[in-house]
């Protein structure tokens, strides 16, 4: 198996890059390419003190940024490290890519150049987010801000294979994003999504009650890239503010700093538990070859992380799962419509 | 001034709501109206001991509960409690009205019987949420799932008027829910509302991205009512979440219990803070009169607050001032209506 992994995405690379190269290629039985600039990075390995003993270097010039375009990536910087990793997949060249990059860029060179599993209308990004019982998997969290029913219905499929395969869920609950559990709750969307997975090969619950995702009601939550963006970010921003209070009240006086100080290992663990960027990468779903986003801070840790992911969704045959029940959703959804027709 | 307030709009009446009268009537130099079953109300408050003097009671033989459908409250139950108060209000029998039932039959109920200003598509629900600085007025929250970017524009004007007359903040930061701050991001809603909004009579700082929301980046937020309600919905679910995780660490062990004990007032107060629902209650705005949603739960002092924010809208003439904000709104709006089809 070999890993293509992006040099030049995110904010602390190639530093932070080169040095989860090393850890990854020790530790997992795997081959590693990094893509970019090669003469910079093997420069920036010596400095370091990092061997790149056994790690491939293939050579891209430039590198896109979080200020470029996302179309860039097919055109103005179509030779960047991004774009060439994700040739390099799409030749077979490697099995998997990771990348900390630009997100819609990654999106849109991820959709252009490696492309869908057929009959999927759509890719998906993805964010695992902790729950009181555990984490449940959130898509579309961006990659597209409008949906239409089928979508949904598919990032529910591609969801369920994810979560089963690759976080180890059986037979994982999904729900769609809704302002009730009720049938008719929510707009056209939820209403005709619901309707569309009624008969599909998941574990289907129908809506989940958005106020009932964060205390674990379902383990796969499927919404457009809009609403799964705001919830994404929402749940961050939450977690920031209930943290700075948590603070002001814990460092309020003498006595309450006595007490924060007994509890601080605990508030650690706690504060952790929330801050899942630390968790790995973001699958992007719905591609023929699998596509991890790391997160652009990512530090050498979260990209040995999110290379870790990657290597589990090879080994675990994500993609072709999701291609046989994509085949089976979509025969199903093709018959309901030929029935409707009649 | 008249206060008419629903007696059986609740989980808890009319015994909370008859207790909230007598503590309102004796605090506020107002005159109030308990609407719902009279024969009943005067039984129930001398069973508990309540005095009733200087209270009116208006007699509706029946109430609309959570499981009735919204527009039952016109012809079903045009007879409940709440549709009585609300025609009470129309009629100018009363100067605002108070209710802590069934939220869809009051939006629809208000609007096709208390009416909207002139000028004003649609009513919107709203919520008062605590914010890292303060609170924030969020809306809409759930009176309209689909939305035009027309709406949007209205909904910042109203929960401006709202933020700066009742809640006391001057110039009021108004912005759009968005997953980012550029202008081109979220959806044709999102876009084409920020330009409606441009050279509205308002603080308006463009789009608000919802990771800052909580941080207190805006004083006023709108969106979509589908948007609103997962916003709501999601922040008290990560609210009980995280004061659920909260006790798991600190009744960990003895260490971390002592810990808890010491901080045990701080921690109380933190909790109050994200306890929003304790606040009063929720306006619907841009309607004729002040209508206010208590919240279902409410006891005595939750039905007492939202009287006094009733109280509060009706001598702080938001009525009024929203009527005039709207009126240069509209005539902006068809100014550029009329611009861009020369």
């Amino acid at each position: 198996m070999r890993i293509l992994f992006d040099a030049y995405g995110g904010d602390n690379t190639p530093d932070e890059a080169i040095k989860a190269a090393r850890l990854a290629k020790d530790q997992y039985p795997i081959e590693l390419t990094l893509v970019g600039d090669s003469e910079a990075i093997a420069h920036r390995a010596g400095q370091l003190g990092v061997s790149l003993d056994g790690i491939d270097l293939h050579h891209a010039p430039t590198a896109i940024t979080m200020e470029d375009e996302p179309t860039d990536v097919l055109k103005r910087l179509s030779d960047c490290s991004m774009a060439e990793g994700l040739r390099l997949l799409h030749q077979g060249e490697g099995d998997a890519f990771v990348s900390g990059g630009n997100t819609g860029a990654l999106v849109v060179g991820a959709t252009m150049i490696v492309k869908r599993i057929k009959g999927v209308k759509r890719a998906a990004l993805t964010a695992l987010i902790p729950s009181a019982t555990g984490n449940y998997l959130l898509l579309d969290v961006g990659a597209n801000a409008d949906c239409r029913p089928e979508m949904l219905a598919q990032f529910a499929v591609m969801g369920s294979a994810y979560m089963e395969k690759i976080v180890g869920v059986k037979e994982p609950r999904v729900g769609i994003a809704n302002i009730g559990t009720e049938e008719h709750k929510g707009t056209d969307l939820q209403r005709q999504a619901l309707a569309l997975l009624k008969d599909a090969p998941i574990n289907f619950i129908g809506n989940a009650e958005v106020r009932d995702v964060p205390l674990g009601c379902a383990d796969v939550v499927v919404c457009d890239g809009f609403t799964g963006n705001v919830m994404l970010k929402l749940t961050e921003g939450l977690a920031k503010m209930f943290v700075g209070e948590l603070k002001q009240v814990l460092f309020k006086n003498l006595l309450t700093k006595m007490g924060a100080l007994t509890l601080s290992g605990s508030l650690k663990s706690f504060k952790q538990k929330l801050d899942y960027k630390k968790s790995g990468g973001a699958p992007l779903l719905g591609l023929m070859r699998p596509v991890i986003k790391a997160h652009g801070s990512s530090d050498a840790e979260a990209f040995q992380n999110a290379i870790r992911q990657a290597v589990s969704m090879v080994e675990n045959r994500v993609v072709e799962t999701t291609e046989q029940a994509m085949t089976q959703l979509n025969s199903q959804l093709k018959q309901r419509a030929g029935a409707q027709e009649q």
